[in-house]
């Protein structure tokens, strides 16, 4: 029998969701299309997040080439370190990740370096999967695409393997629009690129995929959250680094877990509520969610705390779809590095501090006259020197390699009290992502099911298994179909005048006269539309049409004269079914 | 004193619209970020764009990889043909464009080839413009980004240079999506690239950019379109050939246009409509709008018509921002020829064809005994035979070298009448191509003021010069701004529940409580913030505030209880301002 995965892909395929790329040549791996229902979710999927992130969090969005310069993926380390154990076939020159061929052999093969691999290949005498041939020493494969920036191959470019960077390379402008406050936040949807050697998992590992990340620059000292009261009592399926210990997740409050200690702070958390509603916004079901906190040894070794949102697939078990991590100063810190420029902020202090500050002044009145030109230099020899230093009668400086004598009465010096009203501080960072892919394939997942449908269509009752993709309405891709009874111009006229009427709403309508109204119910079933309005005979008398509920199968009586108000607000307002009825 | 492009670049990056990308490292040619506020606008045009093409045509959005592999593009020609002239300076080996650097020696040099281009630079002893170094010969570089996909280098792949070739390679796919029939389009909004030489036009030419596109499928003998009569009666700028002979451009109703031939058909008449409706209400200025047909000699040699919208702009002069063409079926007939596959439509008939077809019926009975196991292959060359080759009484066919006579008893033949009703057509592509970030630059440029300003502020007559973006309401990225008067808690508290209000209903707004009233006013007035809402004393007795119209800088005052939708009406139902008031 075809897996979940595989009728998911059966229905994705044929009604227009998900096509393998580049099919009429033959396809590639790692590369998906989506359709016309299926680009229309996705997009719906991002809209759900900007109106969280970006309209009500405040982080606006940003959009950065998809190509970068080779500066920026030296600094953020994806040169050196984003790669793959690579081993080849040195028969049939297939290429096989490393790692995945000794999986069986060893319990975490991801952390061998490939002279480890290789090592460990051999003494198993591991063979290609494909022909059975010796397989070549394993070495790590750079998964960035690689291009060159205009002629002669001079200047390197890179397809981005996150959208991150571009919100680190302009955190100088990032800053000054947000008028040098902390905390403030950018994000990015787009694509970004990782050269798979050989993915085998359809669209859970794309090698062109869409993220949507945002960096939230906070103060170091300050990482609570002014709207964490909000959330605090939003109960969450957290599977903490102590909880995988023992297997067990644990229902909690966000108020607790950072109370304990388990989520590291406000803000961290806070995110992570974020992320949760996003998540069951777009129809993820709540009970095929978790929040995996990673353990120690995974964790980047910068990074504060780190959590991932997972989501139960019956393929493929777990699968990460957000990453929520507090990356501290690393980002910032290395690209000023590579760039020589200060990244930081100044942070005013509440209240001034007082420091105590060693002032030397020396006398020019008399170094002047008695060292000429060489008097600032000398000046400046003494201010260098601490207090024991000018403890004696005679002081004694360095001045361009020579040796000079100072009586103490050319010099003064005091300890004074100084007022600092704040000092630059390199800002950490927060970044939640989310492989928006992942998001959509595993809301088309959740929502499909196959049911007996009893349904009363024109006084048959109809009972036949029905497919039906149980989407939010404002994520389904086509919003409402409008269904004359019957093929008949005196149908099909009003019909495009209501279909003309709610595009003009900016909703998403279908129109279908062909087959049979219970047929044209099932196919609008099983690719989600919430609503279906039908033009009848009574239609034509009162000014009146049904309105279809996917779920329910449930019909109300609805007058034309405001049908698209109505079906915009059952979209988007949630506005009840029963209510949206005569 | 600084142009046009300056000041809107100025102000641009000051504000957070475009930025150079890679600024951090120096930057790259080619390459623009878009910052908070530019990404808000672009994305609010993109999304008109999709109101029109996709909500309203019906023209379904799709989502293909930005990468593609090498048989897409050596169909489409972009392998074989899709590059500039290059020249290398020996000495500074900087690279330049070789017809540029002759542009002012010839008319068309776009026209030559590299051979003649050097000849030509050698005959004028065209020198390096950087250094003045002898440049090498002229030769044509191709103009795509090129990676590998995978590890070994097997398998090229190409940083797409158009969306479009999405849309034909899943024409199969599509097909069956809209059921087999004529006309169906479908679209895509996306990056492109072209790896240019050595652009020198900011904005304006870019090695990354956003093309939104449809490809529109349609029968040859059907060139019509059903609603062309809602916009037959549009008059609009046309530049024809004949007009561009004359140096002439001539208002005139689409109806007009395509009744004397001026405009090929009716279909690409209504996508002239489309774009001149789409560039209007994203806030390009109707009166620097021409729609320029292409002439003969600089038209493909497959397009059957072709016309560019173009924007007039202070430093660029006219500017092509979008192309309309019939492209024939010159893209189906390349993929098809290439993929080996048919990429055709069954287009029914009105009504059944009649057509003469000539029948032979060889009789079995006579032959099986006769022929035995070779009696079908002596059957199918008689079937194969025309009526004058059957006329003998010994009839001779050849099988499997062997010649064989057969007796004219053996076999029937007449002449019957078949009905035919339908046959396979390979569609015609309409195909209307934006390119969004000249579309995003030119409307900042047209609604870019500078204006001496009288507004009454707290009693005071302000008078001032002001920067103004006057964009439509629906693409301002900051949609409204929340003003305190005063930075005060019981301002500053109502205000933010007011912002929280209206975000709730997906509308961007900004809080802003530093500075006088007058200097935020102007900070909104330059980013294009449609309409500011003012807190003051009144508000805290009777619940009201003022709301200002950024272009007439009146005030009038609302609720707070309905604020949310009173902007939203304003923004999006054209909700006059008088009427917002109470």
């Amino acid at each position: 029998m075809a897996d979940k995965y595989e009728q998911v892909l059966e229905l994705a395929k044929r009604r227009g969701f998900l096509w393998n790329s580049f099919e009429l040549y033959g396809g590639t791996a790692g590369f998906f299309d989506y359709g016309p229902l299926g680009a229309m979710l996705k997009r719906r999927v991002e809209n759900i997040w900007r109106d969280i992130f970006v309209i009500n969090e405040g982080y606006y969005e940003i959009e950065v080439p998809t190509i970068g310069i080779e500066d920026i993926f030296v600094a953020s380390g994806h040169v050196g370190g984003f790669s793959d154990p690579l081993t080849e076939c040195q028969k049939c020159h297939e290429a096989f990740r490393a790692d995945h061929l000794v999986k069986d052999i060893i319990e975490n093969p991801d952390t061998l370096s490939a002279e480890e691999l290789t090592a460990l290949m051999d003494k198993n005498n591991v063979k290609c999967p494909e022909c059975g041939g010796k397989l070549g020493n394993a070495y790590e494969f750079n998964l960035m695409f690689k291009t060159s920036i205009g002629p002669g191959g001079k200047r390197m470019g890179y397809l981005r393997p996150e959208t991150a960077q571009g919100m680190f390379v302009d955190f100088p402008r990032l800053l000054k629009f947000y008028r040098d406050h902390l905390p403030f936040g950018a994000t990015q949807i787009g694509k970004a690129y990782r050269n798979e050697i050989s993915p085998r998992q359809g669209v859970i590992r794309l090698r062109e995929f869409t993220q949507a990340e945002a960096e939230i620059f906070i103060d170091p000292g300050n990482k609570t959250h002014p709207k964490f009261k909000d959330v605090a009592d939003i109960v969450m399926n957290l599977y903490s680094q102590k909880g995988q210990a023992s297997g067990e997740t644990k229902n909690m409050s966000l108020g607790e877990a950072v109370k304990n200690g388990i989520i590291a702070h406000e803000f961290l958390a806070y995110c992570l509520a974020m992320t949760h509603k996003f998540l069951i916004r777009v129809g993820v079901s709540p009970e095929k969610m978790r929040f995996r906190q990673h353990m120690k040894d995974e964790m980047a070794h910068y990074a504060a705390d780190c959590w991932d949102a997972e989501i139960l697939s019956e393929r493929f078990g777990w699968v990460e779809v957000v990453g929520i991590a507090d990356r501290t100063d690393f980002d910032l810190k290395a690209h000023a590095k590579q760039s020589q420029k200060e990244l930081s902020v100044y942070v005013a202090y509440d209240s001034p501090k007082k420091v105590q500050k060693f002032v030397v002044k020396p006398d020019m009145g008399l170094l002047g006259p008695m060292f000429k030109g060489k008097a600032k230099k000398v000046a400046d020899a003494l201010k260098a020197l601490k207090s024991e230093e000018l403890s004696g009668d005679v002081i004694e400086v360095t001045v361009d390699g020579e040796k000079i004598n100072i009586n103490k009465n050319s010099v003064k010096f005091e300890t004074i009290t100084e007022e600092i009203h704040g000092e630059n501080i390199i800002p950490h960072v927060i970044e939640p992502s989310f492989g928006i892919d992942r998001v959509t394939y595993s809301l088309l997942e959740h929502s499909y099911f196959e049911e007996e449908a009893k349904e009363k269509i024109e006084d048959e009752e109809s009972a036949e298994l029905r497919i039906v993709l149980r989407l939010p309405p404002e994520v389904a891709p086509v919003q409402a179909a409008v269904l004359p009874l019957l093929s008949r111009d005196e149908l099909i006229k009003p019909g495009m005048e209501i279909v003309n009427k709610i595009r003009k709403a900016g909703i998403l309508v279908a129109f279908d006269d062909s087959g049979t109204i219970g047929r044209r119910y099932r196919r609008n079933d099983e690719i989600g539309t919430p609503y279906s309005i039908t033009i009848d005979y009574q239609t034509l008398e009162d000014k009146t049409v049904t309105i279809r509920d996917r779920d329910t199968m449930k019909q109300v009586r609805a007058p034309i004269s405001d049908i698209e108000n109505n079906v915009y607000d059952l979209i988007y307002r949630r506005k009840s079914f029963e209510d949206a009825g005569i």
